[in-house]
Order: structure tokens, then sequence, then C-alpha cells
């Protein structure tokens, strides 16, 4: 117990369980490039199994070090998400399920986030902000939803490729407020209708620049933390 | 009356009549769609009817309820604007007008608008900034205007693609300060003619430089209320 | 003489003369486009003429009303402006030249530059940022050169089209750092070299993120004032 | 000796030292453009030689100038450097590697750096800025890197153009990112799966907000140097 204690606290064996968590996302990554995946499968696929072992043996390292009172091991909700998806690997049913255990693959590179300290402040600075900003960004989405149904009404039937629906007219609408494109976008918007040169500039010049308001408000208002 | 009154002043109330200005809008939307629109159009337009009746008891509850001076009810300009888009609906002559009609749902959807508590911020903070703006906004619509008329007169011969008109050296000029595909443009440009390449980056450069100045001022002007 | 300087001094001239040289630009833009000047060239063409003149009336009362010491008009750097453009029309020589008169009734709508109250802070601001954040640019301007140089002796070879000189690594660059079409630029680079990855990366990430370190900056600095 | 000290610390001389490097790297980029290189070469390549004379002549100034502790002047980095690149060029060895010979004479147009003051602001702003970002980039990497593998899983087999490997995943998530040309990347991917459409406008709202927060956020630490 004391020297699973020593393990489990040890900056060694910290920086050895993040170093593994990377080498094993690198492996997964790998694997995902089919000239690799091909040549190489089996290797990264035992060094998968490899790095498993190694959760497992990180999973018995902690709860022992909690004994006696080893239920304590699972009052940390990071300690029970590790648990899930090492021990899930090992179930049945989800053991034969590709797709799952790629997920619980995923799951344990995931684990790499408890170890970056500022996610818990962006985390609380986003918990303040989107309060703050929930209603600015409906605003942003019900003037862009009316608008892209005026789009629709005026432009639908003769360019179904950029307005044919309320989802393309969105689409073209998201175009013109990120500034993607936009010079394509008009060009090709006035091939059909003069009338799409006001429809799309009012909201390239006031769209984004509400946008850009929102943004930085919303931004300003999470970094006075 | 006083069960009109609780009934427009009951939280369910006013979260049902939003929810069912949203589930308007969405099967609005959903006709958009050609082939939901091929099969589920007669559905969807009497769950219109059905949204339309709500609107109509909205605005009954609400009169009643200022009853015995039920005027009242029309000092407010929402509840003038809520009554018209509801009433107009039914005024022959425009009853028949499909794109009258269409305009009169949109607008249903928009007093969503009314229910968003930062709308009147925004209005206020907008209302302070644009008059100190204007004179930047001003400024940057000349200096690119007349940046225009200069491609025009060297280029507009050569590359009538890019700077045809005065209209069309706008657009390319606008795609530069937007930062819109600048390779593109400055390649094509500079096909047609070497000159363009200062004429177009002195644009990118001090343009793009100057819009970011005057957004960022009216920005954060707007912001310190 | 005492009439000269009411005219000169009354709102409403002054919103007139504003007035007339919108409108002079907006017809010196209807003429930009084609269809436009072959039906109406005589008819927008004498309507200069008479903004012209409108001009000459402007400069004569400016003139006579500093009487009987007119010379003090011309201490104002403005009405030499003035008095230059619209004079140089009547000069022989200039008048036969097509680009000279062109150029010459665009900087007569430059003068409404003269009625942005906002551009003397501008330029004021300006006048600060610039040294302050002339290193910074130059700075840039440096790295992206090196960087370019460094483009050119790696791809410069197989990919003439973007790496074929260091002009072309430069735009190559550009489009980079301003996040123009870079899944476009990456795909096409890396067809070539796959080193061609790191190469671009560097830039798109440390690249954009200088530059705008660079230009918040300078932006917070002209804010100051 | 004391010729040598006056001539170093001369702002002539100093200046004349700065346009010499601009001077050779004009040169230099002169060169990548394959028109002037093959008229110009020896033109150019002596010229090239004359600037390494000088720049041998400005080590010697250097040098003797701190006579009779000459070792002294290579207690300051930037000596070193400079001695090094100019001396290398004589080496046998080195003097025969074209890619050397080259990157050498890039390193001597480096040291314009050396003379940018704000460089030095810079890189102290960048080592507090880069602690204290470092794990909002990890973050942003996690994040990136799961979220492409994840499109690797869903859309790699039907999609290999844009989730064809996490490499590519995250190339398309990077222009999402960067909200470049997010229309064709979200209709293209939609053509494949309409899952695509949740999963790329996730990352277009959330990523792009979250890269604006971190770089702000980043600007912001750094600025208040
Ligand atoms: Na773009
Ligand atoms: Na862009």
């Amino acid at each position: 117990v004391d020297l699973c204690r020593r393990i489990r606290d040890s900056k060694q064996f910290q920086y050895l369980s993040i170093s593994i968590i990377i080498l094993n996302g690198a492996a997964l990554g790998a694997l995902t490039f089919r000239p690799v995946a091909s040549e190489y499968r089996p290797a990264l696929e035992s060094l998968d199994h490899a790095f498993l072992a190694f959760f497992v043996f990180e999973l018995v390292v902690g709860i022992v070090s909690y004994a006696p009172r080893s239920w304590r091991f699972f009052t940390n909700a990071w300690n029970v998400f590790d648990f899930v998806i090492v021990v899930a690997a090992f179930v049945p049913g989800i053991r034969e399920n590709v797709t799952v255990l790629r997920l619980l693959r995923l799951a344990r590179i995931a684990r790499l986030l408890r170890n970056i300290p500022s996610l818990r402040i962006i985390l609380l600075a986003a918990k303040k902000a989107i309060p703050q900003s929930a209603g600015l960004f409906a605003l942003m989405g019900v003037i862009m939803y009316l608008w892209a149904m005026v789009g629709w009404m005026a432009f639908g039937g003769e360019n179904p490729g950029q307005f044919g629906s309320v989802g393309q007219s969105l689409l073209t609408l998201l175009q013109l407020v990120a500034l993607d494109s936009i010079g394509a976008v008009i060009r090709e918007a006035m091939s059909h209708s003069l009338w799409a040169l006001p429809y799309t500039l009012v909201f390239v010049v006031l769209g984004s620049f509400l946008l850009l308001n929102i943004l930085i408000g919303v931004v300003l208002a999470s970094m006075e933390e």
C-alpha cells in the first residue's frame, strides 16, 4: 500500500503516465494512415495492448493506494472515468464491438485533458460567460434564421445552390458572416439576381460587425476573471 | 379578466408562447426543404393554422387582461406589432397574397426578438456607437470608392472581371479588405498587369489594418457601457 | 463680400456642396458601367460640367469672402488643393489629357475627406502609432522574407506555382498569415513535398499569431489617445 | 585601434552596414526570379562577393576595435554569430556546398533582426506569455486531435479527401477553426454524409470561439508588460 502511494504520487510516474497516453494517441493516429496501417498494424495493435496493460497497472496502483478504504478511489469523478474506460475493454459484448472499442481508446487519450491545469479555469470562465452571452447568440441566431428565410423566399427558386432551402440559405449567410469566400458568394448570387447585392452586403457589413461585437464582448467578459 | 391576467403573467404561458413561436419557425423552415414540403405540406400548413389560432388566443387574452381599459393594450409598441401581424392574416386582399402571407409568418417568428433581454442593451450601445463611428465608416467608404475608381481607370480595360466597373472594383477591394481569397485575387490581377501588385498590396495591408482599427474602436466604444 | 461670407458660412451651402460632391462621385461611378456609359454619357458628361461650374462658383465665393485680403484664402492647404484641382481643368495641355482630367475629377471627390471630422483624429493616432509599430512590422517583414527564401530554396524547383521565386513565396506566406485558403495552399504544397507541412504549419500558427499580436498592439497603442 | 572604434561607433557606419545587408537581401531575392537570374547572375554574384568583402571588413574593424583584448569581441553572442556566418564561407568543404552557402547568405540577412529594437521586447513578452498559454494551446491540440479521430472514424471510409487519415482530418479541422473556405468544406462533407453538418458546425462555432478566446487572452497577457 505504501509503495503504491509512493508510486502514485511520484512525479516520474505521472510523467510516465502522460507520456504513455501521448504515445498511445500517436499509435492510434498512425493506424489511420493506410500505408502505415497495412504494414505495421500487428506491431501497433500489440503496442496498444501493452499500453492498456499499463493503464490496468495504474488503476490497480491507484485503488490499492487507497487501501484499506479503496472505495474512496471512486469518489473522484476522473478516477471513475478511468476505471470505466479501462475495464469496459474487458467486458464481453463490448469487447467484440469495434466502434465501441475505438471510442474507448479515444476516451483513454482524452484523459490527457485531466492533466491540463487551464482546463478548470476555462470551464469556470465559460460557465460565467455563457449565460451573459446566450442572449446575444440567440439574437444572432434569430436574425440569421429570419434573413435566411427572406433569402429563400427571394432567391430560392432561381438560385437553389445558394438559397434552395433555409438550410442552404443559413450556410450561405454563415459564409458571409465569417467573411469566407465572400467575393465568390456575392458574384454567384448576383449572377441570378441583382437584388442579391444589397441582401448579401447588408449581412457582410452588419452581420460580421455584430458577430465581432458579440465575440469580443464574450471574450472580455470571460476574461475579467 | 382576472383569469386572463393570471394567464398572461404566468411563467408557463410565456414559455408556451416562446415554444410555439420556435415550433412555428421550425415548421416554416421545414417547408423550405423540397422533399419535406412535397410530402408533409398539408400537415405543416394545418400546424401553421393551429399556431395562428394560438396567437389569436394570446391576443385576446392580452386585450381582455387590460379590461375595462383594453385600449391600454395598444400603448405598447410590441403589442401593436403583434396585433397587426396576426390580424392582417384575416384581412381579405392580404389573405390571398402569398408573399405578404409569408412575410407575416416571418414577422410572427420575429416576435422572438422581443423575448431576448440583450436586444435593448445592444440597441442602446449601437445608438451610442454609431454616431462616433459614422465618420470612420464614411472615411473608409470614401477611400474605397476613390481607390476603386483608380483601379477601374488603371485595369478596367484589360481585366474587366475584377475591375470592369466601379462596382466590380469595389467588390474586389472588399475581398482584399476582408482578407478573402487574397492569394487568388492578387495572382489573377497580376496576370493582367504587374502594377496590380502594389495596387492590391497597399489595400490588403493598410485597408485591412484601417478596418481592424475602426472595428475595434467601435466595439470598445460600444462596450464602455 | 458680405454676401459671399454669409453664403460661405451657411450650413445650407455646406450641405449643398457636400451633396454635389457626392452626386459628382455617383455620376463618375455610373460612367464606369458600360451599358450606362454608352446610353447616358452625354447627359452625365454635361452633369459633370455643371458640377465643375458649381465648384468654380464655390471657389469664387471663397476668394471674394476673404476680400480685401483675398490672398488669405490660400493660407489654408485645403483651399489651395481645391483651387488647383478646379483651375487645372481649364489649363490648356492638361485639358486635353484624358487621364489627368480623370484624376482631377477623382481629386474633386477626394475633397469629401475634408468634411470627415474623424480624419484628423485618425491621422494623429496613426502618427503616434506608426513609429511604435514600425519596428514590429520590420520584424515581421524580415522574418517573412527569410522564410520565403527558405521556401524558394526548398520547394522552388518542384513547385514553381507557389515557391517559384521569392515573390511567389512571399505571396504564399501572405496567404498563410492572413489565413486565406490555407487548406488549399497546404494540400497543394504537400502534393509536391511532405516537408511543406511543417514549413507552412509553423507559419500559419506562429505567423498569424505574431501578426495578431502586432495588430492588436498597434491598435491599442493608437487607441490610448 | 582608435580609428576602428570610431568607425564602429559612428552612426554612418551602422547605417551603411544596414543598407548593405538590405541590398544583399535584395540581390539574393532578385536571383530567385528566373529571367533576372539568367541575365544578371554574374553581376549579382560578384555583388554578393563585394558584400561579403564588406562583412569581412566589418568583422576586422570590430575585432581590432577591442584590441588589445580582442577576445572580448566574442563575448557578445551576436558577434560570434556574425563571425561564424562570415568565416564559414571560406572554410573548404563548406565553400563547395551550395545549400550551406545559400543558408549562410540567408543568415547574413538575418543579422538585420539584430537592428530591430522591438525584437528584445517581443521575445521578453513571448517568454512570459508562452507558459501561461501553453496549457490553453495543449487543450486546443488535444481537443482537435480527439475530434479529428472521431471524424476519421465517422467519415474516413466514404470521404477520404477530407477525413482519410487523422492528418487529413486535422487539416480539415484547421480550416474550420480558421474560418477558411468553410462553405466549401461543409458542403463537400455533407455531400458524403449528413452527419457531417453537426460535426463541422460544432467545430466552426465552438472551435473558432475557443481559439479566439485563447489568442486574445495570450495577446492581452503579453501586452500587460
Ligand atoms: Na477565406
Ligand atoms: Na478568411
